[in-house]
């Protein structure tokens, strides 16, 4: 790892986390990094990389030239081996404005063959959850069966507010509910929900209808988010059966995540696989550290923090969850610098791998490294290659045999073994 | 024209179509083809040629393989020079299994530059119209402006009643208010309605939100199309200033639809122009008149009318509407080779201008020939030489300057004369 010549603060990897005295992050002291790096004498490793386009759209962008820009980083993510692409849907605010990501993802089906694509997340409470259920299986046939749905009760006030969506939480549960229902194609069968109702008439040799099964049996793959330490979304999540995703805002958290995930699907009798896990973190190879550094911080990595990230977090309260062990600082001094060396993924491919390595170590190993995306349209060709090096020189370092998932016993005793 | 070897059937054009007794096609006595024969010196010519994509699956296409060919012909269309595409909306219908026009049409933005894309029709009331009028902005933006936006209040009972819509008709009003607010981007501005809230917040700094307003000024156009020959929803087109579209059943009605059209836009003080006016035809066009027939008849054309058009009809009452003439008869003698020479648009490219242009006449004169698309999955050439001649042939020779629109009066005139 390197340290960057505009760095002001000191390296922290060491800092042990359980000095925070943050009452957020218990689930830390539970299984902080330095407990992980005694415990794990296998190494697990990560299976795959893929993308997430929150898409971070930079102001200057217009919307048309995002999209293309969005097409061509999807088109350079096939073609260097990436596993899949999540976009998210929002509909009030620019930084983050897709408002639907299956139709955005739509116009890719016909550029690739073989990557993943997945709506990060679909918020069924904001739709009509039987026209999302159709649509979503028909996009499951136009790409056969490369969907991923993301499912999400809708974080952001304004999104839900537009729709006129005032319960989320239960319209969330009973809009999944109908989704199902509709996945699994059996008609006549009615739902009178509080929200909605679902009334399949039953298969017509006349109209031959209603006749659309989802392509990917029975449905395509779930998937839910979390981002807190302690997120309920990661225990919902493995109860649901959901596959799980993880925003890396601390690597310290990851742990905890993986924790409450294996908590939940236990709980529902599902057997967790750590190959699920999805890790969504901050990424930027280049060719040196150096480069890597400047590109990151002075190009749309930066300005996408610097400008919308950090300012969204500090409204919501969320900005300390990013670096605890700065707490006892003013949050508005936190750097780029800073997270880019000790939290973030950015470098040479060395460094990044090495960087990574410690985030699987310290996580207790996941899945799929899930980088998100950036607006570089005024520098194609770095994004380009950082795209290339993550695919080549990146993933085939880290790819490798499955990992073995522990029960929640077993977490738990690691857990006490520790203490 | 031709007359084909298998047809069993006197050839009919001169049959004065006011014999008929029913009562339901009353619009024709007042502006039936002979009148317009005399009427029209002043030939009026189409302005565009296109497609509608209902799509007309046959069962043993599966959903993928259709979607691909579907993509092609697309392809196609945009190569040989037509100017736009229609997709239906339907969730419980075998032969049209697109759940979501929009999403269909996304795949085709990045596979063409120039085409127009409309979804033919959405139906508000079976989605949430906040979330789909933000779809279909996106779409806009995506496609730079090439999107049109076909509303219908849903005709088949079965798509309407898996979505629980109880109200189609109220409903969708309610939902293409709110969609037309949507598009004006004004917040703050609260919409109570009896389906459905909308609450747009007031637009924010920190947010950079909501933002989106469509890509087209003051929003994408749009459409509705009518079918039986005294269509009251081409009036309402008419009356909302939506482009108008016929479904050209039988070509005798379509002069009483364009009558509706116009007094519906009057009445609410639109000016209308006929270039805007798609007439969606059932058309086939080869080297040869006998190829053309054979090719119709035999192929997806022909089994899409015998397996699925005709009965659907028949169930729903309307087959006698397409050939009044043969009201004597019992409707199950109606044979394809009967319509394929005397109603629709097949033949070698002279033979389909020809008749092409008694429609132009009958009709009074429309901006754009809507070509229904078929499954030819397993004759992609000859399907692909339809599209090129259709393209090439057609196309070029009646390519031509604007048409005159008449007033509600003049019309009202005409027709008074010919009495």
């Amino acid at each position: 790892m390197f340290r960057s010549r505009r760095s002001s603060h000191p390296r922290c990897d060491c800092v042990p986390l359980w000095h925070s005295s943050r009452p957020a992050v218990t689930v830390t002291l539970l299984v902080g990094q330095q407990f992980f790096e005694n415990y794990s004498e296998q190494r697990r490793k990560v299976v795959d990389i893929g993308l997430f386009m929150v898409p971070f759209r930079l102001p200057e962008t217009n919307l048309q030239d995002g999209f293309d820009w969005d097409m061509q980083v999807i088109r350079w993510a096939e073609e260097y081996g990436l596993s899949e692409v999540w976009v998210g849907e929002h509909t009030t605010q620019r930084w983050e404005p897709v408002a639907s990501p299956e139709l955005y993802l739509a116009a890719a089906i016909t550029q690739t063959s073989r990557i993943k694509l997945a709506t990060g997340a679909n918020v069924p409470a904001n739709h009509n959850p039987i026209a999302l259920a159709h649509r979503l299986m028909q996009f499951d046939h136009m790409s056969r069966g490369r969907l991923m749905v993301g499912l999400g009760a809708g974080a952001t006030r304004e999104d839900l507010q537009i729709h006129g969506t005032s319960e989320p939480k239960p319209m969330m549960a009973e809009a999944v509910e109908i989704m199902r229902k509709v996945w699994s194609g059996e008609g006549p069968q009615r739902h009178e929900g509080k929200y909605w109702t679902l009334d399949i008439p039953a298969y017509s040799e006349e109209l031959s209808g209603p006749f659309m099964k989802p392509y990917q049996q029975p449905h395509p793959p779930l998937a839910m988010a979390g981002l807190s330490p302690n997120s309920g979304t990661l225990k919902e999540a493995g109860a649901a059966g959901c596959l799980p995703m993880s925003f890396a805002i601390n690597r310290d958290y990851l742990a905890g995540h993986w924790h409450k995930y294996v908590e939940g699907a236990e709980s529902a009798g599902h057997k967790p696989n750590r190959n699920d896990w999805r890790v969504a973190h901050t990424v930027f190879v280049a060719d040196t550290d150096e480069e890597a550094m400047e590109l990151a911080i002075k190009g749309g990595l930066g300005r996408s923090y610097r400008e919308w990230t950090w300012p969204s977090y500090a409204r919501s309260g969320m900005l300390p969850l990013m670096a605890p062990e700065l707490d006892e600082h003013d949050p508005a001094t936190m750097s780029l610098e800073y997270f880019a060396e000790n939290h973030w993924l950015i470098g040479s491919p060395d460094t990044v791998v090495k960087k990574l390595q410690r985030d699987v170590e310290v996580s207790g190993g996941f899945g799929t490294l899930i980088a998100f995306t950036f607006d570089y349209l005024d520098q194609p060709e770095a994004y380009r290659r950082n795209l290339e090096l993550l695919g080549t020189e990146v993933l085939p370092f880290i790819k490798d045999l499955e990992h073995q998932t522990e029960s929640l016993a077993d977490l738990q005793q690691q857990v006490a073994v520790a203490r």
